[in-house]
């Protein structure tokens, strides 16, 4: 096994609506003396991709329905921005604690449909991109066409998790990178068969781009190399537990 | 900000109860050539822990109670598993789909308690440290003491979750770092009061270090460098939410 290196990528300059985000990002990585390689992955955080895509709306152009003004004045939150959560959501999972969790039209169990206040100008909140895998697809293509490198692209998110504390960084979009690691069928070295392993690798990638890049510093890519993954186009939706399968509906 | 290594450590022995991983761990780290600075974090996972502790039950020694037996039937699982994994339960989060989510002594929900058939002698099942908070810093005690370094100590485990398919490594035990790093009161750079976001660092670090040692290599320690975190000693089961705050339960 070799060593995985993460690299902050400096240098990305605020994103407006329209961004070419390949671009600024190979510039940035040339401008960091970084010559990008096959199998690298770059992580972007979903702020810049949502900016790109014009996935702003500003709070004062919400009209709150009913559901939102009954929600938010439970849970002590703006009811223009529980407007939009709902909007986002397919249905809302638990609300409590001041905490709303929905499950978002991508499927993803999250806090506040992944809408968002943070790193984008008062009065406005960000929303996720509505199809981040496919974000991550074009962001690849373009990436792979300029640099001559096969690469893969992970967009990824803060969620919080039941029973645990704090958030860790997860993958909410990827292109050339298979979400899940599958050991099923291969056999430890005392030969017992592993059944269920199944490593998500994008989270933990988006995980380790985390460490490098923090919240606070205008660092939204990071460059993951050495990790080890599957090439494949299932996209981090497929993480997603089907409904029938799911013990916590 | 600066880049994050995640080393792989190999050379590890096989772990036999009352070895003393600390000085595997410094043994090997010197064969690799690799010399440990303050802030590094050591990465171990559960297993050689466990084993070293002697929290290794031979399946056959467990007569399964009536619950045990019964819930086993109910999941396809090995009674004798079952019995085990009740023992390391305060209470069963979830059955279904062949799965046994619990509430481990520790706090910590898991499938199965943590109670393991893999990489470990046919016929055997491992248990997770009866606190692995304790056994990272017995752990870290030794290392620093014997490098001269103010290094930390993450213990980790593949944990499920729901409604994302795959495992993480996740810690479980922790020393010379704070679980959390709390951005609380601090402000983006547009002036937003960031009131939620706290990463869970030893959760991202834990991860970080699987993708540098995998699953079926006898890779149980990665040594991760340049995270930032902060120091303190409040242990990995500072992560377990409580009771009247869950919204889960």
């Amino acid at each position: 096994m070799s060593k995985v290196e993460v690299f902050p990528i400096e240098g990305i300059p605020e994103v407006r609506q329209g961004a070419d985000i390949a671009s600024l990002i190979l510039r940035a990585l040339s401008k960091a003396g970084l010559r990008v390689r096959d199998r690298d992955v770059i992580v972007i955080k979903q702020k810049i991709v949502s900016k790109a895509e014009g996935r702003v709306v500003k709070l004062d152009s919400v009209k709150p329905g009913d559901e939102a003004s009954r929600l938010a004045q439970q849970q002590g939150k703006d009811p223009r921005l529980v407007e939009l959560i709902l909007g986002e959501a397919v249905r809302v999972v638990r609300a409590g604690h001041g905490v709303i969790i929905t499950e978002t039209k991508q499927g993803y169990v999250c806090a506040n449909s992944g809408v968002d206040r943070s790193n984008v100008k008062d009065g406005y909140a960000t929303l996720l991109p509505i199809d981040a895998d496919a974000s991550a697809r074009r962001i690849r293509r373009k990436l792979c066409d300029r640099s001559g490198r096969d690469i893969a692209v992970v967009i990824t998110d803060t969620f919080g998790r039941p029973w645990r504390k704090g958030q860790t960084d997860v993958a909410v979009g990827c292109s050339g990178i298979q979400p899940l690691l599958s050991y099923r069928g291969k056999k430890d070295r005392y030969g017992y068969e592993l059944r269920v392993t199944e490593p998500a690798v994008v989270d933990e990638i988006a995980g380790a781009a985390e460490l490098a890049t923090g919240k606070l510093t205008r660092i939204p890519v990071a460059l993951v190399r050495g990790a080890k993954f599957a090439r494949g186009e299932k996209g981090a939706r497929s993480l997603a537990i089907e409904k029938e399968k799911d013990l916590f509906r």
